[in-house]
């Protein structure tokens, strides 16, 4: 469980860096697929994981919209700020955890279950698939993109 | 592990029902980004697991080209038989074969090592990178993309 995470939080910091040579309009223009932008993707990444982790440890999850943090700076304050908090709650992870379950209120107010295992796998993967649209929109930029590959990043 | 695995047989057995609605042409097109093409990217996804995987079982691995294969027709089956040959070795796949080594010659001809554990992250990654892409392209078709959701799939 963790190495996907510390993959994810690597190459997610590979976008900041990739973020960094790029004008902030690019970065914040609306674009087809997704959440529709780059900034507004990285912003929703660094939301999603901090809301879920945030659930499972019984904590209440964050609800300021992007345009409240719609700069390259703010965003990656708000991910490393956000980094800061879950980080040991994935490096305490273990496997008993897996069936532990979360009950989240549907909008319909009925109770939902999740065990945390899955939630865990739900937020990893919902990362790699919106790294995968940025992929797409940095060609369009003219860019080469952040590579995706886990081997070779010194995780193992 | 196999829970990731399996959602991603999921996620790709809807991306082949979503294609069924679309004009080839559409599937075939070069598109921006990644393997550029739709149906290129689930060949390569179906190659990339079946060929790591084979070389985790010490077997040779897949060297057909997209070309040999592009229809949805033979890429759905070339999946499919791929699946089969797959699915053995992820649904045995144990805590102890984290550790395990498999050296693959460089381009140069020197062996890298890999950990089992990496390869088996990588594919998922991979998969899961691609279909990000595939979500994009399909907005640019006009069609909804499969959900990348990996909570409410029945998996747990």
């Amino acid at each position: 469980m963790r190495k996907l995470f510390e993959y994810n939080w690597q190459v997610r910091d590979d976008w900041f860096a990739w973020c960094q040579d790029v004008p902030e309009e690019e970065l914040l223009k609306k674009r087809t697929g997704g959440i529709g932008g780059i900034l507004h993707t990285l912003f929703h990444i660094a939301d999603v994981e901090f809301s879920w982790l945030s659930g499972l440890q019984g904590k209440p999850d964050f609800t300021e919209p992007f345009e409240a943090h719609a700069s390259l700076e703010k965003v990656m304050a708000l991910s490393a700020r956000f980094h800061e908090e879950v980080r040991p709650f994935v490096l305490a992870w273990s496997p008993e955890m897996e069936e532990k379950e979360l009950s989240e209120p549907t909008p319909q107010g009925k109770p939902e279950i999740f065990k945390y295992g899955e939630i865990m796998r739900h937020v990893i993967a919902h990362e790699i698939h919106h790294m995968g649209q940025l992929s797409v929109w940095s060609r369009e930029v003219g860019k080469v993109p952040v590579t995706a590959n886990l081997i070779r990043r010194g995780l193992y």
